[in-house]
């Protein structure tokens, strides 16, 4: 078989086999086809596309392209969840916690951010001692022990998606629903766990622009899951407005810390019980969505979702005075208010800009090399359907000096405003 | 500027600035813009084209990428031609000593046929003796003492042009019209003719499938030659058969030396007086395409034609005496007849499969590196509208003992037969 043909065959609109496509992951991983051929049929993909049987057959070829985790000696029903990256989205700080405190197994492997706004990963980093490096074998023996790890990738995970998506962010190809469903269910079978839950951001600032869009992406997710015998829920949320009050590292582990005692912000409390409470219902522990919630709830009024946190950060290394006392994150030099310019309801926050505000201040990285600052970042006083004048602060800069006038000028220009009464709507569909 | 944004912009149907293209060409050309970024570049123009001036800007960016002929020492009216890649296609031959035998400078440089047989230099290489490699200051005093050369590419022209055409070739985007106009016309402008005619192929076998295309590529490099002051000509010419009957480096070198004598195939000779009657009113000897051909077909009786191809051959190191006396070409080993399969008018011979059939036998190269046989190829001895039965003799394979068997059979099945009477036509369109 010929790279060549292949290529041509996907430029013609022709659908490939299963031997074409793994031909494509296995010679693409071991070096065999270079980057300019692959670079070539990854463009062809964007203006083709695959059928669902062809990004499916990716996916698994990608998933089969190094280890494979084996979480067969944790015997109970293990969970993971991933998100297509919204901004001060801090729903795995709540959510793992939150399910882990009921007996279901959070096995969550991360990636590093490569959003303007730090990952889950960077965002545990904030607490001080969090490691996030573990082996797999240690991954395993802490799931089976307090139900839960959040931990980087570690091994020889799917490298043909690492060798892909480095790829694909040179070279113009990161916006296509196949290779993204292929990306991210690689990784997410390969991790091993039997449910998994996936969060599709939609809106301008997210990767998908039209629910439409974030509708095939989901389906096609969830398709591929099922096929591969896990339980799967995709929910489709809207990201007109970044997630809770808090964009920034320690900002957002507070916020989370501040839900599980159940004091949080609305929407992050409503889509952490969400998914929450279908994950319940996948492991098994009752049919009913309200009695799960209704479970979920209890362990937050009764404390013990919050110290399932506090049992996270002890296991992987972290100061769990934290968890009970979030005090004790330092304030950054700086926290400066910012006030509308006009007056009106609220329409639409641009989650996009309010992030690359946050990593102007030096919450998130534009390099894989950038050094994050885990203090500083933004805090919403406002959210979308709120009536603002010019005396009403919409939130405040945690500056320690870095691009801060750019960062409060990008923030306060990242409001919409409308004469008229707004609605929200978080959740916009759920697909099983 | 970045790269990736340029080819975004490109993915997303932008028209590319003048200075997003020439960035592009030099960034490639120097190495800093790698392979896998060029080729998805090359591969959205592929799915969503550029327009004329984008297409125009990128040949002259081309032209410009490396050294550019300097003709002006050559006080008369210079005149160069390419073909878009024919099989049996000997028309340089004939039509280099025919024009400049009238005192019209032919100064042509070739690149090496990349095709399933040899290029014009290949096949004037089959004359013992023949140079191709001639500096371009000697390239300059033959033109100025003998009015023709026809040579192989020397210097640093169009390095643009080398390092995409291979990149091209490898990752499926050499089928794009602007691309292939663009590389065409880099090398016409940089070899610096003042008189350009361009022979289009169309068909099955040929870059060009349809005669839209065709047109469009005709019309396209016609303009971009004209807003650079030269004097254009495309024809567009039909593929669904070789050019006269000879495929083959030796062959068809004796069978442009009978058309010089006015003793070669129809269609070569009509072609040959087709485009040189053009190039004859473009260099302002006359302007009347009568009178022209009238001169150009005096020129063969007088024999002066042939002399100027013998002037030609000893200039450039070759032995003339082959010119005149070609039977001094060595036999091929085996000269075998090939029956027709069936009965029937010829509707079509596929110039492809001759084409591989010629290139089997070792006329071609199916890599760079493979040595050519200057002996060996095809004779047809029947041409589309002829009627043959099974005692028909179609044509002759020369053969030196390779691949004999499989040349014979390649060959017999690229004829297609009809019931009817069929008409040819060789010169489709001409765009000026």
């Amino acid at each position: 078989m010929q790279m060549l043909d292949v290529i041509i065959k996907k430029r013609d609109g022709g659908v490939l086999t299963k031997e074409e496509i793994e031909f494509v992951v296995k010679g693409y991983t071991d070096g065999s086809i270079p980057d300019y051929q692959m670079s070539a049929f990854l463009m062809a993909v964007y203006f083709r596309g695959m059928t669902d049987e062809e990004a499916t057959t990716l996916a698994l070829a990608m998933e089969n392209s190094g280890d494979v985790m084996d979480l067969s000696r944790i015997k109970g029903f293990k969970v993971d969840k991933h998100s297509t990256g919204g901004v001060g989205d801090k729903t795995s700080i709540v959510l793992a916690p939150l399910v882990a405190s009921l007996g279901i197994e959070f096995a969550k492997m991360s990636g590093r951010g490569l959003g303007h706004t730090g990952g889950t990963l960077d965002k545990l980093e904030a607490i001080p001692g969090y490691n996030i490096q573990i082996s797999p074998e240690d991954f395993i023996n802490q799931v089976q022990k307090i139900h839960i790890a959040l931990v980087g990738q570690s091994g020889n995970l799917t490298p043909a998606d690492k060798k892909m998506y480095a790829l694909r962010d040179v070279t113009g190809t990161v916006d296509s629903i196949p290779l993204i469903a292929a990306s991210i269910m690689s990784k997410k079978l390969a991790a091993g766990a039997d449910g998994i839950c996936l969060d599709v951001k939609v809106g301008s600032g997210a990767f998908m622009k039209t629910l439409e869009d974030a509708r095939h992406l989901a389906t096609l997710m969830v398709n591929i899951g099922k096929m591969c015998d896990r339980k799967m829920t995709a929910i489709l949320t809207n990201m007109d407005e970044p997630l809770g009050f808090a964009v920034g590292n320690s900002l957002e582990v507070i916020e989370a810390i501040n839900t599980l005692k159940g004091k949080g912000p609305k929407d992050l409390r409503d889509l952490c019980l969400y998914i929450g409470s279908r994950l319940v219902v996948d492991a098994g522990l009752t049919d009913s969505l309200e009695e799960a919630e209704k479970m979920l709830v209890e362990n937050i009024e009764n404390g013990l979702a919050l110290q399932k946190l506090a049992e996270l950060v002890e296991a992987q290394g972290g100061n769990a005075d934290y968890v009970y006392h979030p005090e004790l994150f330092r304030d950054a030099d700086e926290i400066i208010p910012v006030y509308a310019k006009t007056k009106g309801y609220i329409k639409r926050i641009d989650s996009y800009h309010v992030g690359r505000a946050s990593m102007l201040l030096g919450a998130g990285r534009e390099k894989l090399t950038d050094e994050i600052d885990p203090i500083v970042g933004i805090v919403l006083n406002k959210k979308v359907g709120d009536y603002v004048d010019e005396n009403t602060i919409l939130g405040y800069i945690h500056s320690n000096g870095k691009n801060t006038n750019e960062a409060i000028e990008m923030f306060a220009n990242s409001f919409e405003y409308s004469d008229e009464k707004v609605d929200v709507k978080l959740i916009l569909d759920v697909i099983r």
